[in-house]
């Protein structure tokens, strides 16, 4: 099996985790996990423009596969943050697509039923099952970096795992 | 006076309207407007690549001074939209900051109000109040551009009010 490397994202406006992890033959492993952060608090187009230059560095430095990140309409109970939340994913979509990764979308229920066994675990059972499955001594902070490792993780699950056994 | 061009823009993933007007000696005339239409109907990130790349070049070519976009937060009654809409307006506050402009945002009260003097006028009075400021022989079709031209229009009044009488 040839190696992947998948890019998750956990967006958003402040700070948008990222994380690089790479499998191959049946292994994962993180090759890079981090945040990019809003030097600009005021300013929208100023943190929109360092949402997409942070991501695009990392595209370009990491060479990634795939990017994976969280459904679109996970967030209907908070308009105002799911607006804002577009506004990050719109361009970080655009990063991606002019480096021609393809996106790959997961809805929350369904990163934590992957690494849990159930869509509505809380917040801190997902993060340790990033840290166990990949066998890491903490668990990854800030959370921003947990989630990201987390729909990193849901997309090689779904990826690696045969839809037909031949 | 010195002429000003402002960047009025509707966005929207599939059709986003713009207009680039410009305002010379207390009168206003349009340079162009026009759509941005997504050719690929399927894919988001695609979409999104084509919104930025169309206002992208609207700005290379027409070089305005300015972009007037309507606000934030107008749309919560439609959740899906408005979280769709923010994608776009990600990519189209990143095009413009990447090319310096300052950006203006404005609820769409307050275009049907400095356009008509009510801030709860219907669609098609909007559109005749462009029609008659620009002195055109029709209403602009389709309605993406009226729009683009009315929060254009909205910057214009705005920013040529004096606020104090010296």
């Amino acid at each position: 099996m040839e190696s992947r490397r998948i890019l998750g994202i956990d967006p958003g406006l402040n700070i948008t985790g990222y994380a690089v992890v790479e499998a191959r033959n049946r292994r994962i492993q993180i090759i890079e996990a981090g945040v990019v952060r809003g030097k600009t608090r005021g300013s929208l187009p100023a943190r929109v423009r360092e949402i997409y230059d942070g991501v695009r560095d990392v595209i370009e430095t990491l060479k990634p596969h795939a990017m994976a990140i969280e459904q679109l309409y996970s967030h209907y109970e908070r308009p105002k943050t799911a607006i804002i939340m577009g506004h990050a994913r719109g361009v970080l979509c655009l990063a991606a697509e002019q480096a021609g990764l393809p996106i790959h979308h997961y809805s929350a229920t369904q990163i934590k039923k992957l690494l849990t066994g159930s869509g509505r675990a809380p917040k801190n059972q997902i993060q340790l099952s990033v840290q166990r499955e990949l066998g890491l001594a903490e668990i990854p902070d800030p959370p921003d970096v947990a989630d990201a490792l987390a729909v990193a993780l849901c997309h090689y699950y779904l990826e690696s795992t045969p839809t037909q056994v031949a």
